[in-house]
């Protein structure tokens, strides 16, 4: 087996120019397509429409190829997409391939799992439930990517449902107890307990810990591979793992590396060093081109302060604390990687260390 | 002569807890105070207040100290406040002080020289006026601070008036013409025509060039030196000069770099590196307390991209392009930094390079 | 021939069940649908792209219906939509359906008439090219309409394209000269200049004066039924006009009024006093399923006041002014009204009074 | 005695002139000023500093005709200032004085008190203690206004403090428990307790039900006179209780009616008739001059909805739920009264009718 990544540029939600031309072109075979992780250009919140729409339009494309509806492609292929592209960052999409047929390579190349958790309604969002189903479809989606060994697990990417205030009132009404009474409080609660599970499933948070009453509380909890977003468009967690295994080839590789708070640039640069980057802080033009694509889980310190000093990103009535974050961060990162096509994403509740996050990097293996 | 530099942080725009308590301890004497520079909570656009809060709080601690009306300090000292703190980065205000009994040092120490424009009208905004009022301050501010060659100067720090719409509107029923209708857009011409005048007296750019048509036009001219703000709060172009000077001791010094774009990490790296900091590429906590103020000014690139990707920043209507871009860029300098309380402005027409701006840094000199 | 409108709401841009429904239950005949007019989730401005999202998915429903893609219904449909449901507004799309056979009724009934102008270009956008193609198309759809008479036209609902900074600038670099820079400057100059269009066809102003230099500048020029909208959407002026004729049948009648400011409270209820409303003020609850479709514009008043009181619509760096235009204005109609499933749009240059705007509503006849 | 009514235009959150002027001109006697309320430039959220703004300077040009310190001034004198001019609204302030010496009147006139609780610290707001201590500052504010009968009291008006992340997080650090986590959801937990406490002071919440476990739980419990706004520049609850009393005398009245929901025009109304004004449903241009100053609470509804239709206020991440409804409800208010300069407040928690929310207007008493 072999996975591939191919990165495309988004002018807008509904630009899947690069993808078709891909297609038409032969570079990618839409039947090996097995999940599309981006960043569009809404606020990343409740009312971040253009998750959907990219959705939507990606699979009427996918599905004109393969003479399906859209609705069989979504049901069968997560696209995971993260809104906000605050600051420098790029709307963008990166499309997952999968070729059964290609032989194992020399040592451990790129790997890929999918899985899907039932659906879930309001009120099992931020409990229990969302917690141990988020771990099963973690293990699901490891035994898919034949990845043995949870330490080859470098990133869980996972796309779980939000609600707005009216599903959440109403689930309210007919007696159901939700976790949060606000969408985005909500959302919050999701993403911290998607976040439990997938630590549980890695083995990096016991089973005693991974328990509703930690969501929110017990941040010395996380998972450093796990990076959750949470949409309206979607209504269960869709759980793509992404590893190294000798089971497949290819020419590809992925690393992560948490980072300890929200100006960690040291954590940046041990990542690309450790992947063989030239970087001397910013990876060179010449060896920029081996990226395939960078994921950012970063999230506002809680106690409203980053190394001793105030942040404001928490008061700020105009600008929501998730904008302000991806907006740093993402500049950081974009500042030693040469390139603004990155997902990051806010809201990194029990995803990498309390205060800061993670980083996980695609990349073509560096030549010997 | 002597200056010295004194950062605070500021938990709110009237919390002048921190040079209360340094004139109280004798650290700072308030006589010899001659400009603040800082970093308020507002959204540094038209309708920011902090940065008069700020003011006038600042001029009632000194004028009680003095024995003087704040209205005598506010007239006396330049208060230059940017508003916007996005991302990581924390309120704070930088005291300069100066004292001129001071002996001057072996070699150059830093500068600081200020001087003030007249009144400026709405008419007189983003014009030849502006631009050879402001030149003649530079010059003038250029003496006090006893610089002669314009290669030692590495800050023109210079605050302008802003006008809301009825302002505007105002001016033009009486006959006169704005450069722009709208008040975002009269303030972007103000900060470009003030950046040619400092180009113009830091030969930056020649006589020829320093002229209205080019204001937001000709974005090949800049300086490498000036950083330009805007607010309602004041009513004139003031002027602050930093530089290096052999007239000047003391154990503090000045450098500045130009940003090529807004992910030019290898700029800031070159500065600090040029300073003497062991950076790797973070500088390193034990000689980051040598970093006593920075000043960074960037600009969401006007094409739209950076390094040929799409960025999303002027097409936002939710978000304003400044607070995008501070927040980007503040995020990366302070990932080599190691420091949040940076002075991050956004705007910078003719501030360093088309897409790119510049950063300055006072700090302790390097142990020899 | 006879009209009919039916409004459904909108729980999210891709939320075509109500539509959906009715055509399978019968009360909606796909194939007679002639355009959609409805207010979506977005905020209104360049990115909002809930305007499209529905477009597609509205298509899409269509097309299945009719057995045709989705783009083949987007070619002929109009679907004009406008983001920003701010404050009490509630997301919602009217289905205005033509039934060719129905005879026509004693006295005149709601007549619908549609056209397209060619593509336009950013370089065509608010100037002269723009007026004279919106001022044929109007004219052509009234008479797809059979109105014969310009006083008779109640409703001329306009959406025209928008284009994002890289757009422009990539005229600009071609050579173009673009009517205004910025994004949110060039739709203003296309509404404008959209709305001299439809002035100049309904003999609301003279040919003389709609010309490129009144756009924007000659604010005592306007046509009092114009409402025109932009969008990234859209490549051409998509224009329905909406008016009453003999020609016609069917129960339905639409009228229209000027309001003369923000606060004209009293126009308003002069428009559903003349419409046979019961309303004291407010419509009263056995009278307002007679409503079936309210459209309303309005602009922040470009002095800064209002009935000499100073407002900030134009200032606020946060908020943009026609997303704080449309939440007042909708606020005080919908008081009146007793409905919030309004279409208010703002930005309503040339279209009713300076300051001002205008109101037209689609009712049921009143009972003799 | 006689209560006296002064409402001042705001250009800016620093524009004291029209006090200045009134006070210079002899209008206005700064020792009998007993309170200042009015709405100002900011967010209206945690991070509007332009309350405090305004709150110091006043308090220096009171200070400075009275010949002692702001600070005095603002110990004493209650400046309850709300943030958020959203739309048509207008800044302003509304100075009240009192005439110790003057004779009662012949019937009831407007009647004034003032009381302040004492400090609030972050796990005091929204519970039991500022229930009950909000209750204890009504009853004696009504007693220093001569206010016997709690039908009696048309407006209480309270200014109450708010707390950022970082002293929220500092409180839960040292063992205390707050309300809410979050600065936003404090604020609003405050604004709660302290309207059960108007209730519970005014009658119209038995003592029973004035139960921290009530706040934000039980929405069928509200005072119809309940006004409270809160924020980061003070530190206790601030109580202005204001009613018609036949021991003052005056011109001036006050009256008051609850607003059933967010489009209720006919309360509107209903409170204009019943004072006598001629609205035909505007208030008349020659009788809108006996207008002094209007209040009006407003929320957006919970569940998301209005009369049956869905609203997007509580879903939207990039404008507040305040900003949205201040917007909306301060556009009705001000097409019946002619007159923008309103006091509307969001955050109507236990502030009349659940969706609603009330109005209380001062006015000259008619003509006989």
């Amino acid at each position: 087996m072999r996975a591939d990544v191919h990165r495309f540029s988004l002018s807008e939600p509904s630009d899947v120019s690069g993808l078709r031309d891909a297609i038409e072109r032969g570079h990618v075979d839409p039947a090996r397509i097995v999940c599309v992780i981006g960043k569009t250009h809404g606020n990343g919140l409740v009312n971040d429409y253009t998750r959907g729409y990219l959705s939507i339009s990606l699979a009427r494309l996918i599905g004109s190829h393969l003479n399906v509806e859209a609705e069989a492609v979504l049901a069968r292929v997560p696209f995971i997409f993260s809104g906000g592209v605050e600051g420098v960052l790029s709307p963008h999409y990166s499309v997952f391939t999968v070729d059964p047929q290609a032989d194992r390579g020399a040592g451990k190349s790129l790997a890929v799992g999918v899985a899907f958790t039932p659906e879930l309604t309001p009120d099992q969002i931020g409990v229990q439930a969302q917690i141990d189903l988020t771990a099963a479809a973690v293990r699901q989606a490891m035994a898919r990517a034949q990845i043995a060994d949870a330490t080859d697990v470098h990133l869980v990417q996972v796309k779980g449902p939000a609600f707005g205030a009216a599903d959440i009132q109403s689930a309210v009404r007919s007696g159901k107890t939700c976790a949060s009474g606000t969408p985005g409080g909500l959302m919050a609660c999701g993403r911290a307990a998607s976040a439990l599970g997938v630590g549980l499933a890695l083995d990096e948070i016991a089973l005693r810990d991974a328990t509703a009453d930690r969501v929110l509380s017990d941040f010395r909890l996380y998972s450093s591979a796990a990076s959750i977003s949470a949409g309206t468009e979607v209504r269960c967690n869709e759980v793509v793992v992404l590893g190294m295994s000798e089971r497949w080839g290819g020419e590809l590789m992925i690393d992560h590396e948490p980072l300890q708070d929200a100006i960690d640039l040291g954590g940046v640069l041990r990542l690309v060093r450790r992947m063989g980057f030239d970087a001397d802080p910013q990876v060179a033009q010449s060896d920029s081109g081996r990226i395939r694509s960078a994921f950012v889980k970063c999230e506002p310190q809680r106690d409203g302060t980053i190394r001793g000093r105030m942040h404001t990103m928490l008061n700020d009535g105009d600008m929501d604390a998730q904008r302000h974050i991806r907006g740093a961060v993402g500049g950081m990162v974009a500042g030693v990687l040469g390139d603004t096509a990155l997902f990051v994403s806010g809201g990194a509740e029990h995803q990498g260390p309390y205060g800061g996050g993670l980083i996980a990097l695609i990349a073509e293996k560096a030549a010997v």
